[in-house]
């Protein structure tokens, strides 16, 4: 002690600036740390102070690590989700079609149109608005749906499935980019090629999967695909090839329909064919770790257009919501920022899972797609373990010399740190029947995780 | 001057550490540089006064980025190249039997046998020993050939068209890795797949290729690949599976061979499929650059397996030639480092056009292939720069801000850095016979670039 006051004090502060201000003008040596108390400190401390985090937080981890995902089935949303007539599913948070943006009204309108439930536009807003057309959210289902993320019942869907859990979760096939239903397009080419992929390609594949003995291991090509710059969101190139790769000689062996090599040039012209395969696999992962008491992981972030919401594995089913931010990026021929509609579909379900925002490090060619330079990406992937409870050695980013991709999302360290799950995601026009506009960087609002902090806090 | 002399004097000396000493121990402030007189400073001193390098040099370059590669064609070396009978091409510098290495050696005896020109090895070691084969370099024939890179009369070949120039280059079909022609193998299961290659493969390949009106763009293919973490030498995953993506509907539409699939599974269970593509691309690229007065440019380089040999763009078809390397990497299954033959093989004009070794930061999963970390495949493609004239902003690298690929190996910045290319290749086993045993890094020997600066400056 005498020692201590007969040296020079040195201080470190944190916290307010007057303490070092007050110090140094006593001429004393001051080093400030930047610290901000956290926010809900009493809700926050009772979490903290629960025995069961740690440990729920761990097992969370490790059953998100362990899951599977093997493409087994293609089925109809009928025969797969048991999905009635009149009943549509959609991207995000439960919504009704008052609240609906542009392009999930847009996508309602297709829906119907394509179902053949309405002749025209306007009869199928009618019965939209009337409210005689069931909607639910996908994630109800264990499905995914992208952007507006509309499943009607003849849709075909890919069935994923997790040999380590016995779960299960369905997307549809992806249509393209531009004028499509999932941003909101409802015109006379929309439902015509959506009337292709139900009478054709859908059957093709599914004659394709059900001749492969073991499926197909998404998960797998996913790994590779982040050693070839594919993060899995909004870049899926690598991985859609890899998927021609494994399906179509199993195609060519079992038919011999005039549709294959237009079926291998749709899906070889639209680089983003396997996301839909990409999210259910994402949404196994996050699944497997749901509904563990104690648990600050995230399970699920999807959007609905109009409000961000999220699942924590401590709460359920709960959703935890917010309005949805506007995305910020590039953007299609002359639309600008204004066109842009808020953030919208189940597609975050990756940056959930550790890939998509979480992983750009692997692949920096996205920003020509999304807006930035390449050490924007490197950057946006450092900044998501600082949030995130562990690494997944399956997703190692070659350039971080392999280090796993960041993966879950603890809401607590959300709300400590201040920092926002990095997505990145396409962009739809807020009016309906417009399409896509662009391509770009969002993050939730901060609220859904106040929230679920809350919602937390008062389990424990 | 007054003034000079009246100021506390600093010093920056050059070359010998004496100079440097002398001033310290006189209480000088000395900076030292790091610097070393050029070797053959007569010669580099005649090369660097002749007025016409500069623009010698530039023009290369810009015939380099200039040239074109779109596969047009699939031929038998007889049809391509008139290879006649009793002629066999090979990789590298010209050879002969005796100086021929196990794997040149096994090579050239497999493709004896697959010509059904000798019964068994020992007819096809003495026709070959009694000098009754005419063996010759792929490059005389504007042809490259992977590893032995030996190339038969039967066997098919890609032709690869270069618009601006009106160059065309070939290069046989990759037959995968482990027991093969190339690496030097010659059992019953090499000749019989090369056998499936000329009866079935080829023929399909032919087919779809000439039922595209516009062949396949080989080099735009490449640029996807830099982005999708491919560098084009001992990466070739996401070409391979871009090239099925583009030639297999158009098989699938004009042929009802029950070979289809099993092409298609061959082909996609190959990952170096495509450096056969790339290979021809990368020769077109060089050869548009080729034969310039005046220019220091490397054109070529290439290995027998014995020797190592380059050619420049000033002093035309003459091959400046220096040992062989071996390699050092990864060795598969028990080999090692004894087992590995020196450097072999036309592979190395994939750096020769700035990929390869030269884009390993485009691709720095590669390092699980042939060893080391990620930062030495950024290293390696920064040291690059220092002995290019340019960058190829085609083939830009995301990871560096979409920097170009370091372009145009001059032979002066070689010899005056001491810095020699660096190479990314296969291991053949140097017991003829016995195949791939690894993968790794090489350079050429220094005496290639001395050899060739002699003759360079003899023709200023």
């Amino acid at each position: 002690m005498n020692e201590l006051l007969s040296n020079e004090i040195n201080v470190v502060t944190a916290g307010a600036p007057l303490f070092a201000e007050e110090l140094r003008s006593q001429n004393v040596r001051v080093e400030e740390i930047q610290w901000r108390p956290y926010p809900q400190i009493a809700e926050m401390t009772r979490i903290y102070s629960d025995s069961r985090l740690l440990s729920a937080n761990q097992l969370a981890l490790s059953r998100m690590l362990a899951s599977e995902a093997r493409l087994v089935d293609i089925k109809t949303a009928e025969e797969a989700l048991e999905l009635e007539k009149y009943s549509l599913l959609h991207a995000g948070p439960p919504i009704d079609w008052d609240s609906a943006s542009g392009p999930l009204r847009g996508a309602l309108i297709g829906a119907v149109l394509f179902e053949g439930w309405a002749d025209n536009p306007e009869s199928a807003e009618k019965l939209l608005s009337e409210g005689r057309i069931n909607l639910e959210p996908c994630h109800h289902y264990n499905a995914v749906g992208p952007m507006a993320g509309v499943v009607t019942p003849s849709m075909h869907m890919f069935e994923v499935f997790d040999q380590s859990t016995g779960n299960k979760s369905f997307c549809t096939l992806n249509e393209g980019l531009g004028k499509v239903l999932r941003y909101g397009a409802f015109s006379a080419e929309v439902i015509s090629r959506l009337n292709w992929m139900r009478n054709d390609l859908g059957p093709l594949l599914q004659l394709g999967i059900r001749s492969l003995t073991d499926g197909i291991d998404v998960k797998a090509i996913l790994a590779q695909m982040i050693q070839m710059g594919d993060e899995g969101h909004n870049r899926n190139r690598a991985g859609t090839l890899m998927f021609m790769r494994d399906i179509f000689p199993s195609i060519i062996d079992n038919s011999s329909s005039s549709q294959i090599s237009t079926a291998m040039k749709f899906i070889g012209g639209n680089d983003h064919f396997f996301l839909n395969l990409v999210m259910p696999t994402c949404k196994l992962q996050t699944l497997a770790a749901a509904n563990i008491p104690g648990s600050t992981i995230v399970t699920v972030m999807a959007r609905n257009g109009t409000e961000f919401g999220i699942q924590t594995s401590g709460t359920g089913k709960d959703w935890f919501t917010g309005p949805a931010q506007v995305p910020h990026g590039l953007y299609l021929g002359n639309y600008t920022a204004d066109d842009a509609n808020p953030d919208i579909g189940d597609s975050a379900i990756t940056e959930t899972a550790g890939v998509g925002g979480f992983s750009m490090a692997a692949a920096p060619a996205i920003v020509k797609f999304i807006g930035g330079v390449a050490a924007d990406a490197l950057a946006a992937t450092q900044r998501m373990y600082q949030i995130t409870v562990g690494e997944n050695p399956l997703f190692g980013i070659p350039i971080m010399e392999f280090r796993g991709a960041p993966t879950g999302i603890d809401a607590t360290l959300v709300v400590r740190t201040g920092i926002l799950p990095q997505i990145n995601t396409g962009m739809a026009g807020k009016v309906a029947g417009t399409g896509q506009v662009g391509a770009g960087l969002v993050t939730p609002p901060m609220e859904c995780f106040t929230k679920a902090i809350a919602e937390l806090a008062k389990r424990v």
